[in-house]
């Protein structure tokens, strides 16, 4: 008797069905060892995840040093100053807050917790890196516009550009997709693979827009005798910090993808065919 | 009686466990719907292959054009004209070969086959990939060397270096994990998720370092009036080309890492508790 199909262990937070003759709701009284592996899986994901924050605090605290220390601090006033709005709103939002908004599912701690407002947290996480990457951009188009510089011309800003648009039409369509009461099942279950892949592609290009915009801009900025600046090629300290902040950011890029790769570390999502009791079936998204 | 565990479907490459009853060795007797859905995932692994193989091509065309055309073509004597194959060579190797290269097992013609002409071909492939990458690499020192310019301060070069070096030791290690005779199943077993994962960190560095290299190269080529050029600015016929090659790379890179990632199109290995009969032990890595 298969009464209580699609049900989630106490311990280690994966699924399995519960018939009268396990006589208990634990995988602990039910396969001892399937529960140990997941616990010794959770706590590597735990040791992936602390790395992960710890990378993208990293990450904000030196992109900030980097443009407060060495290119002399911030303003909205179409100077220097207000470019450096830039490096900081979009490694902010679209590395360090859309990063963690996508490992958010992951957390095992919220299995066994109902999915709703995990997805609004989720939401707007990814809201907030939006709206910082949109401020990242209106930065440098705002300062090219007050100096007469042409804009989007350069691979950099072609790749970012797109990374942008990708991100705004990604939120749109999951909010579209799996926060709308009036959005179809058959759309939701089309909608989920695609939405996890693009989320993966997006944070590849933010990764490849942010190095190529860092390197660009520490050309510009130390060019040596004709700025009067330390030239790039002697890597004065302010190289070394934003060089450092480039390998920060591939790193913190590819602990976020090791942890949405590995799926061990999915959430555990009730399967159709147990899907008869479970009251799960309206956060299947 | 299961006295054929870890049979390949001859239609659709699939493993399944055959019996007397099922009375063929093919799936399409056996479950017919699931070899229909194989055979579609066959299909649209084809479509996926097929897009791999022309953005690769056209890769090698527009870095090819771009240096010939534009950059006043190829030399080795210490001259602009090495630098050159900087970029073709990268490119090519780092990026197209490579990815050709790490997409060999997911073939679907390959899966019915003896894996080991396919491991040597991945390895091959591999080394050509490598070799390219170093006669890349010679070209920019030796480039530096003879114009006195510092090697390895750009975020750029950092990556660079760091996505050869990382190319080489898996290369390395991949040979003595998977090709050796001597290599323990043990050590294969460990191997195996860390150097799958591997290449897919490589390729998105690979991806990374080639779009701030030639965001950098077209920004030091197209000065304006202090080398006589158009400005990058300006978006001339070289920066378009440029631009667009950068633009493949990128969408060349995300079908590869499509291809790795989906858990459908990898080659069919016999399970563990399904090796008791198969010949294809000795192939399990």
């Amino acid at each position: 008797m298969d009464f209580y199909k699609g049900v989630i262990c106490n311990t280690c937070f994966s699924v399995f069905s519960w018939t009268e003759e396990n006589g208990s709701y634990g995988c602990t009284r039910v396969l001892l060892a399937d529960c140990s592996t997941r616990m010794r899986s959770i706590v590597s994901f735990y040791f992936c995840y602390l790395l992960c924050l710890c990378l993208g605090i990293a990450c904000v605290v030196f992109v900030s040093i980097w443009n407060s220390q060495w290119r002399g601090g911030f303003a909205w006033d179409g100077s220097a100053l207000q470019f450096n709005w830039h490096p900081v709103l979009m490694v902010t939002g679209l590395v360090v807050l859309y990063g963690n908004g996508a490992v958010l599912y992951r957390i095992p701690l919220t299995w066994g917790q109902n999915k709703l407002p995990w997805k609004l947290l989720h939401a707007g996480v990814m809201l907030l890196a939006l709206l910082c990457s949109i401020l990242g951009l209106c930065a440098v188009f705002d300062f090219h516009h007050t100096n007469s510089t042409p804009n989007l011309y350069s691979l950099h800003s072609w790749i970012g550009i797109c990374t942008t648009a990708l991100f705004t039409t990604q939120w749109v369509m999951g909010l579209a997709g799996f926060l709308l009461p009036c959005s179809p099942m058959s759309f939701r279950k089309l909608l989920k693979p695609a939405h996890v892949w693009m989320g993966g592609c997006i944070l590849i290009l933010s990764i490849v827009s942010c190095i190529s915009g860092i390197n660009e801009k520490l050309f510009f900025a130390l060019k040596g005798t004709t700025n009067g600046t330390v030239p790039y090629g002697n890597l004065p300290p302010e190289a070394l910090v934003a060089n450092s902040l480039g390998v920060l950011i591939v790193a913190f890029g590819l602990v976020v993808l090791k942890i949405l790769s590995n799926q061990k570390w999915q959430r555990p999502e009730p399967r159709s065919e147990d899907l008869g009791y479970s009251p799960l079936l309206q956060d299947d998204s």
